[in-house]
C-alpha cells in the first residue's frame, strides 16, 4: 500500500497544510550572497509562490545591487550594517541566513529583535553554544526558527521515512551514509574561504557535509545517537585548520549503529542506507543538488529501484518554511533539533582527538 | 583498457598457473561434515577437475558412510579419532578443515604430522594466539596453509581489486562493507548450535560474518587496519555468549577510514565499497554464495554497472587452493595474513568493551 502510493506520487508534499493562494508570501532578507546563495538559493525563492526574495543583504554593494536587477522578486540591497540598523525593515517577513557558520548569531539576533522569523543554514552556528543562544534569542522573541535541512523535505528521503515508520524494513538496526566531493575542485582555496577557516566555520567536512548523513541518519530514524567516536584527516595544506576528511560511529539506543563518512578530497558520492531485521531501504544518490535519485528497497526476495522526478530541494524546503510560518503546524528541525547536531559534531571531535566513544546527553 | 577486459572476461581465473590436465588432483580429507560442508563445499569438490574429496571425516559414521554413498569422489569416512590415528593417511594429499572455529588447531597438527597440506576455514581459529600457533605447526612441518577466504578468488572482488591497483579511483580513501543475515531463521539455536557457543567459536556476527567485510576492505586495499573500535549488541537470548551484531570502525595508514557492520538479526545484505580520490568501486550483493553479483563503478561524469556471472565460490577457492599446492606460486591468504584478522577482531571486541580505539601492532 504504501510502495503503491510511492510509485502513484512520489514527490508529493504530504507537509503542505495550506495552500499558497489563501496566505501572503513570505517576503525574505537574504543575508549573504555567496555561490550557494546566487547559484541556489534565488533561483528557488523566484521559482516559489510562497516565498519572495526581495532584500538581499551583502558586504559588497554592487555585488548586492547587481542581483537585484536580475533577481525576480528582488526590490531592494543593503549592506551587513544596514541590515543591523533596520534600514528596510518593512520590506521582509524572514530572514534567511546563509553567512558562514560563525556570523549566523549575531544575525539572528538581529531577526529576532526586529520580529521576524529566520531559516538558519546548518550548522546553526559554529559550537553548540552558540547555537543553543540562537535557539533561545528566537524562542524569546516569539519568532520561528528552522534549520535549513533539505533532505527534511527531499521526496526520496521522505518516503524512505515513511517506508521505515510503517515497519517496512521491520526493527531497524543500521544506518549508514556518505557525501564527499572534492571541494578544492570547485573553489578557490583562498584566506578568504570561510569553510577553511576555523573560526569563522567551526569546522570542516564534518560541519559541512558530514552533517548530511549524520542529520538523514537522525531523520530516518526519528532517534538520536547516545555516543559517538570519529576519525578525522587532511591531505592538503587547505585543510591545516579544519578537517578536510571524517569518518564517525554512532551509537543509537537499543543496539542501533551508525556509520557514516565525509570527505572534501574523495570523488562525489552520496547515499544512505538503513537495514533492519526485515529489509533495506537506501537512498543513492542521496544529498547533491540536481541528481536524479532513486531508492533501492529490498524485503524478502524482492528488490526494487523506485527513481524519482528531479525536484528542486532549495525550493521544497523555502515553500516547507512558509507553510509553516503562516499554518499551525511545528517546524521540525528546529533549533534544539540543530543544537543536537551540534553537540554531537562536537562529541565526535572529542572522540577523534581522544581515540573515545563520548557520551552524548 | 581494465575496464575493456572485464567486460570480456570478467570471471577469468588470472590467478591460474598449472593446468588441470599437467598434475594429480589434491585428494581432500573433508574434516567437519555440517550443512556447510554438505551443501556448498562437497558439491564444488565434487564439480573441480583439480580436487577430490576423497575421505569424509566426522563423528557420526553412519552420517559420514551415507554421504561417501552420495559424494562423488569420496571413497571411505572415518571417525575423527581415526583421522588423528592416521587410519586413512594414504588416501589424502590435504585437509580441508571445517570444524567449529575452536578445534581447528588440532586437527591442523594431525595434517601437519602426517605431511598433508592445510586448507582451513575462517576465521583461522578461535584466538590469535591459537591461530599463530597453527600458522607455526604448519610452516615447522612444511606444509601449505590457507585460509580459505573465498572471497579472494571471488571474479567481481578480483577485478574490483584490479581496477583499485590500476588507479581507477585515484587514492583509495574509504573503505565501507557490511553482512548480515537472519541466523536463526536459518538453523536451530539449539545448545549444539556451536556458532552461539563462546568456547568453541571465540566470538559471534564478527568472527563468522563481520570477518567477510573486514577481511576484503583489507584485500582491496591491500592494507592493514592499524587502529580499530567498535560495538557489540545482542538481543535474542541464543546470542547470550557471543555477539549477535557488530559494528566496526577502522583507521588505516595515511588516514584512510573503514566502516563496517555485521548482524545475525538483520535482513540479508551485503556490499562492500571503496571510494577514492578520483572515483568509487562498489561491489553488491557481495559476500553470500548463489547471487549474481555487480560492480558498480564511478570516475568522472560516469557511472556503470557491470554484471558477472554467478560462479560457485568454493570451486573457485579449491581450485586456486590446488594450483598453489601444485604450482610453484604462493599461497595469498596464508596463516599469518588470517592471524591479522584474528588479533583485528580481538582488537575490535576490545574497543567495544572499552569504549577506546585500540591500536594494533
Amino acid at each position: 500500500m504504501q510502495i503503491e502510493r510511492i510509485l502513484e506520487n512520489g514527490c508529493d508534499r504530504d507537509w503542505e497544510t495550506v495552500a499558497p493562494d489563501e496566505v501572503d508570501p513570505i517576503r525574505f532578507a537574504v543575508i549573504g550572497l555567496g555561490w550557494f546563495t546566487r547559484g541556489r538559493a534565488l533561483p528557488a525563492l523566484e521559482a516559489s509562490d510562497r516565498c519572495e526574495p526581495t532584500v538581499l543583504v551583502s558586504g559588497s554593494p554592487e555585488k548586492a545591487e547587481q542581483l537585484v536587477h536580475e533577481t525576480d522578486g528582488a526590490t531592494r540591497s543593503i549592506t551587513y550594517d544596514a541590515f543591523h540598523d533596520g534600514v528596510a525593515v518593512d520590506d521582509y517577513d524572514a530572514v534567511y541566513i546563509v553567512t558562514p557558520n560563525a556570523l549566523h548569531l549575531e544575525y539572528a539576533e538581529t531577526a529576532a529583535e526586529q520580529g521576524k522569523h529566520v531559516l538558519c543554514e546548518k550548522p546553526i552556528e559554529r559550537s553548540s553554544d552558540r547555537g543553543r543562544e540562537l535557539t533561545r534569542v528566537c524562542a524569546d522573541a516569539g519568532v520561528e526558527l528552522m534549520i535549513a535541512y533539505r533532505m527534511h523535505t527531499e521526496p526520496a528521503v521522505r518516503r524512505a521515512r515513511e517506508l521505515i515508520d510503517a515497519g517496512y524494513v521491520g526493527t531497524p538496526m543500521a544506518v549508514d551514509g556518505e557525501m564527499t566531493q572534492r571541494l578544492l575542485d570547485r573553489i578557490d582555496p583562498n584566506p578568504n574561504q570561510w569553510r577553511l577557516d576555523e573560526a569563522l566555520a567551526g569546522g570542516g567536512a564534518l560541519f559541512d557535509i558530514g552533517i548530511y548523513p549524520l542529520n538523514t541518519a537522525r531523520f530516518l530514524l526519528g532517534s538520536d545517537p547516545i555516543a559517538v567516536t570519529g576519525t578525522t584527516a587532511s591531505t592538503h595544506d587547505a585543510f591545516s585548520e579544519v578537517d578536510e576528511t571524517v569518518s564517525f560511529g554512532l551509537r543509537f539506543p537499543d543496539g542501533v549503529t551508525g556509520r557514516c563518512y565525509a570527505s572534501h578530497n574523495a570523488r562525489q558520492s552520496s547515499s544512505i542506507t538503513v537495514i533492519g531485521t526485515e529489509g533495506r531501504v537506501s537512498v543513492e544518490p542521496a544529498f547533491f543538488q540536481d541528481q536524479s535519485r532513486a531508492l533501492e528497497i529490498s524485503r524478502g526476495d524482492g528488490r526494487a529501484r523506485i527513481e524519482f522526478d528531479s525536484v528542486d530541494q532549495m525550493l521544497e524546503e523555502f515553500d516547507y518554511f512558509a507553510d509553516r510560518v503562516r499554518g499551525q503546524n511545528a517546524i521540525y528541525p528546529d533549533g534544539e533539533h540543530g543544537v543536537v547536531d551540534m553537540a554531537l559534531m562536537e562529541a565526535i571531535y572529542e572522540g577523534a582527538a581522544t581515540d573515545r566513544w563520548v557520551t552524548v546527553e
